[in-house]
C-alpha cells in the first residue's frame, strides 16, 4: 500500500482526484470506479457547473426529488417540492394537505424577520465609562458602514438596532456590541458581516485615536466579527383549525374526540419530556429539511 | 387556470406527474419540463432505483460528492466523502486534516452507544402500587419480547435497562417506561419500536388480566411506543492534541500563544453565549452534515 497523504490534492483534475482514490482507497476496483461515473449527469456542461459547486468532486450525489401536492396555504394551491430518501415523508406530507384542504388550509405568517450579528471584543475602560461613551460610538459605527446600508436601506432593510454587553464571566474585558438587522427578502449574511467587520475597523480607531481616552482606554481588540445562527427572533408561524365536527365529517369516523385528546396529550408529553420534544422534533423536521434542500435554501 | 386540487396523485405514472405540474404550476413552459429531465440519469434502471426511494418522484435533486483526504484518525489514513454545495467546508475540512497529520492526527472513542425508547401510558393505579408490581412486569416485559431479542442478544446487544417514571404534570394518570437498548452496529430503530410495541401489547394485557388488580386499575390505557431522537448517551468523542512548540513548527508563524489564546477565548465565548453557541455549532454541522449525507446515515 502506498503512502495515503496527499499534497496539492485540489489542483488535480477530477480523473486525477479518481484515479488517487481508486489507487490508494478502493484498490483500483474497476466497478467502484464505474460506480463513481455512473452518477455523472450525461450532460457535460451541466456537470460541470456541479462540479465547480464544491470542492475535490469526484462524483454527483443524487437523492429523489417529489412533489406532495394538495397544499392550500393562505388560500393559495401549492405543489411543494421534497427532497428526501424516506418515501413514508412525502406521503405523510401529502395526506396531511389533502386533510387539511377542505378545513381552510394551513395559515402561516411572518412574525418577525430580525437577524443577528456580533462584535465581541476585548477593552479595560470600566462599564460606567463605555456607557457613557456608547452614544457617540454607535452614531459613528452608523455613520462609517452608510457605504454598505445604503442600498438595504432602499430596499426597506438595514440597521435595526445596536446594543452593547458584557460579559465578565468570559474575560474581565470582555465586551459585546450585538446588532439587529432588517435584511427583507435576502438571507443578508455576507451583508451582516461586510457591516459587522466594518464596525471592527470603526470602533478600533476609534479607541486609537480618541483624544478623550486615557492610554489604556485605547487598547482595545476585536476579536471576532460575525452573524449569529441564533436569531430566535426571525420566526414563521404556522397553524391548522377546525373543529370537532369538520374532522368528524372528513375523517368519516366517530370517536374523533378521542383521537383529539390523544393527540393533546401526545403535544404535552414533548412540552414536559426532552425525550419526546426532540423525537417530535425530529418528525417535523425530516418535512421541513426536504422542503428546504429542494428550494436549496441551505 | 384549472383546479389544482388532485387525488390519487402518487399512483399517476412519472411523465403523468410530471404533465401535471407543468399544466397547473408552471404554465406548460416546455423549459421547465426540460429542466426537469436533464437532471435524469441516463442509466434507467438506476433512475429508477432512485426514484423508488421516495414517493411522487419527477427528478432528482444532485449534490456535488467530494473528498477530503489527508484524515489521520486513529492512527489511520481516511480520504472522507462530503456532500455539499459549499467548498468553502470541503476546503477547510481539508486544511484542517493536513495541518493535524504531522502532529499525531486526530483521536475518535466512542463513549457510549445507548439508545432509548419510551412507552408512554395512562393509568389509575397509585405509584406505590405500581413500584411494588414493577419488578414483576419487567420480568414478564422481557419474556414475551424473547422472540424479537434473541438475534440483538447473539451479536451482544438487546435490552439494557427497564425504568418508569411518572410526570403527573403531564396528567394525573401519566406513566411512562423508559428502555435502554443497545443495537450493536445497527441503528435499530425498527427493533427498537418493535420492542417496544411488544411492550405495550404485554403491558395491557397484563393490566387486563392479571387477578390482583382492582377494577380501576385494569384500565390502561396505552399513548404511545416509540424511540427517542435524544440519545445523550450516544456519543463519540474526537480530540486534537498539539503543544504550542509543534503549532509553531507547523504553521511556520511567530505569536502562535496569541492565536491560542485568541481561540480559548472563542470557544468560552461560545460556553457563556448562546447566540455564538448556536454560531459555532452550525459550523461544525457544515463538516458533520456533509459527512453524514455522503455515507447516507441519514
Amino acid at each position: 500500500m502506498q503512502n495515503k497523504q496527499i499534497s496539492g490534492f485540489s489542483r488535480l483534475s477530477k480523473q486525477q482526484k479518481v484515479d488517487w482514490l481508486l489507487r490508494h482507497f478502493l484498490n483500483d476496483d474497476p466497478q467502484a470506479a464505474a460506480d463513481l461515473k455512473k452518477f455523472w449527469l450525461a450532460n457535460t456542461e451541466l456537470q460541470q457547473v456541479l462540479d465547480s459547486f464544491s470542492e475535490n468532486t469526484i462524483s454527483n450525489f443524487v437523492m429523489p426529488f417529489g412533489i406532495a401536492p394538495n397544499f392550500l396555504i393562505n388560500g393559495k394551491m401549492y405543489a411543494i417540492p421534497m427532497v428526501i430518501e424516506e418515501s413514508s415523508v412525502v406521503a405523510a406530507a401529502s395526506s396531511a394537505a389533502k386533510f387539511w384542504l377542505p378545513l381552510g388550509g394551513f395559515r402561516s405568517e411572518v412574525i418577525d424577520t430580525v437577524k443577528l450579528g456580533q462584535l465581541h471584543f476585548r477593552w479595560s475602560g470600566s462599564p460606567e465609562r463605555w456607557a457613557a461613551l456608547f452614544p457617540a460610538i454607535s452614531r459613528q459605527l452608523r455613520l462609517e458602514s452608510t457605504h454598505l446600508t445604503a442600498n438595504m436601506e432602499k430596499r426597506g432593510g438595514g440597521i435595526r438596532q445596536i446594543e452593547w454587553f458584557r460579559k465578565p464571566e468570559i474575560d474581565p474585558d470582555y465586551y459585546q456590541i450585538l446588532v439587529s438587522f432588517e435584511t427583507c427578502d435576502s438571507m443578508g449574511a455576507n451583508f451582516i458581516n461586510s457591516v459587522l467587520e466594518q464596525f471592527g475597523l470603526t470602533l478600533k480607531q476609534w479607541a486609537a485615536e480618541s483624544e478623550s481616552l486615557t492610554e489604556d482606554e485605547r487598547q482595545l481588540e476585536i476579536i471576532m466579527a460575525i452573524l449569529s445562527n441564533y436569531t430566535p427572533n426571525c420566526v414563521v408561524r404556522t397553524s391548522v383549525h377546525c373543529t370537532l365536527a369538520d374532522m368528524e365529517r372528513v375523517l368519516k369516523v366517530d370517536r374523533v374526540r378521542h383521537f383529539a385528546n390523544k393527540f393533546a396529550t401526545a403535544v404535552n408529553i414533548a412540552v414536559h419530556d426532552p425525550y419526546r420534544a426532540v423525537t417530535h422534533n425530529k418528525g417535523i423536521f425530516n418535512g421541513i429539511d426536504a422542503g428546504v434542500l429542494a428550494t436549496a435554501s441551505i
